[in-house]
């Protein structure tokens, strides 16, 4: 008997996913048929994504698990009708593009770059020599996959890299601080600051004025997490008063983010429109596989998601 | 008696480089003199930067070495009176700044931050995600110090980065490749390219037409070498005909690059005011020191140039 696969994470994305899904079962043995409908009582596992077509999962009574497509889950997690398991997904070349793009932006600001790129002028400004890395302490908010990925890419270039997470972690040549009371602690005097946190209930606008007040002054904030971490509102503050030089935003409240919203006009935001670190199939589909795997075995499954903390 | 060191490197770096140089010699232990003039035949060792005063060496002659402060000495090398063991610096801090710098760069083509960085024009470019670092393979000429540090960080990354040198090296995490008849293939196919040789006969006009044609179609190339390394005719022609889509360029044949150079205005290349790496004085002044140690010690000079290779 095949295991039944439903792929319910929309019409937009079967047409990326189906093949490589296909190889990576067949690469991993597995007798699976996939289909972007079926009958709910007969599916096994539910390859997941929102803007797929299952709001409610009750009458998925077999189904062992349900398997997000993205890292992120806050649009699933709290939904009453999910009994089943819930993987996030870890994509290996998902880590690697946000480490990409965490590490090309916090080059780009600490060398300013911006400078060279914008004003081409003819004007030799041999002055404009930016200090070494070792002079320009970073801080990490979130030391998940991502965010402990990205915190030793930076160590390695020489950033004295702080990473705070909210339930004690250790990450070999990070300075690691937790807990809310230690937050204003991890955020003293940093230069950069990258977030990369879930989005939960505690963590939503934790960038806040206070916080941002913290950091050193003419600092600069990058945010590929999620939109609602950081106050929009204190954020804009902050970068007309000069405590914030310029932030790089991914993610924002509302995606796309609308053209006449203040973050597109102001000289010293650069919006990126949700692209630093995208699930690639081909490494994603053999998650999944590897998932489904683990299932059949009666093994633990892999990045399974605590309902109670929400990621 | 005191070990007399005449600082050469010219007046403006005299402010910069006193303080520095007097800590380190205190911290190795050397009862040395410096100053800007000392008679010729009573000087020791010269710390040297084109720019100073000194084109004729043959009166310092119980001179037992010319500390260049800067990584290039192609200014020098070659003044037929200097008979005396010629240093180049060999900075830590330089190898951090040339490592931050090419890594900022090779990222900022990688991910087209450029794109982001001029046009916030409001239109959600969702579709533009930049393959990753292991699909991208950049090629690195020069193996010295700053080369081999400069493709580690790369290959750390993830890049495949091959290295190519004139003579044989090996480094470890890269594909290196020697000799002038490997030139073309270390070039074939690369979609970054950066120069990071010594300017010798040889190496003139290195990057020419030809050797261009064999890189991938729409690469980058980034100059932190020296400006003759590349045919800049050769660069423009292959910059408007796409085969190269950007040049970054921190060196030049005539510097500062005059305001009416066609560099400076053309759409696909970005001009940097030679800050790529610049020596910092107190690193600096600690191998300038050691140095003099190793001289009055009868031990070998470190970072001692090759006369006939010319670095």
């Amino acid at each position: 008997m095949p295991i039944n696969v439903q792929f319910a994470a929309g019409p937009k994305l079967w047409p990326d996913y189906e093949a490589p899904l296909r190889a990576a079962f067949a690469e991993m043995g597995l007798n699976a048929a996939m289909a972007e409908e079926m009958a709910p009582e007969t599916v096994d596992y539910i390859v997941f994504a929102p803007g797929g077509t299952i709001t409610d999962f009750s009458p998925y009574t077999r189904c062992k698990a349900v398997l997000n497509l993205w890292a992120g889950v806050e649009r699933i997690v709290t939904n009453p009708t999910l009994t089943q398991p819930l993987c996030r997904m870890v994509d290996p070349a998902l880590t690697e593009g946000m480490v990409e793009y965490v590490t090309g932006h916090v080059l780009r600001h600490h060398l300013g770059l911006d400078r060279h790129i914008l004003h081409q002028d003819g004007v030799w400004r041999h002055h404009l020599i930016p200090p070494i890395a070792r002079e320009r302490p970073v801080t990490i908010l979130g030391l998940g996959a991502l965010g402990a990925a990205c915190g030793q890419a930076l160590a390695a270039l020489n950033f004295p890299v702080t990473g705070w997470s909210r339930t004690p972690k250790e990450v070999a040549g990070l300075r690691c601080l937790s807990g809310m009371d230690r937050l204003e602690a991890a955020l003293e005097g940093a230069q950069i600051v990258v977030l990369l946190l879930p989005l939960t209930a505690e963590t939503t606008d934790l960038l806040n004025a206070r916080r941002i007040a913290r950091m050193a002054r003419g600092s600069f904030v990058i945010n590929p997490g999620r939109g609602p971490l950081i106050d929009d509102g204190a954020l804009i503050e902050a970068l007309d008063a000069g405590q914030i030089a310029h932030a790089t935003l991914d993610v924002f409240r509302t995606e796309p983010l609308p053209p006449d919203h203040p973050f597109w006009a102001h000289p010293h935001v650069t919006v990126t429109p949700h692209i630093a670190a995208d699930t690639r199939a081909a490494s994603a589909a053999r998650v999944v596989a590897e998932n489904i795997r683990r299932g059949e075995a009666g093994e633990p499954f892999l990045h399974l998601v605590d309902r109670a903390r929400g990621y």
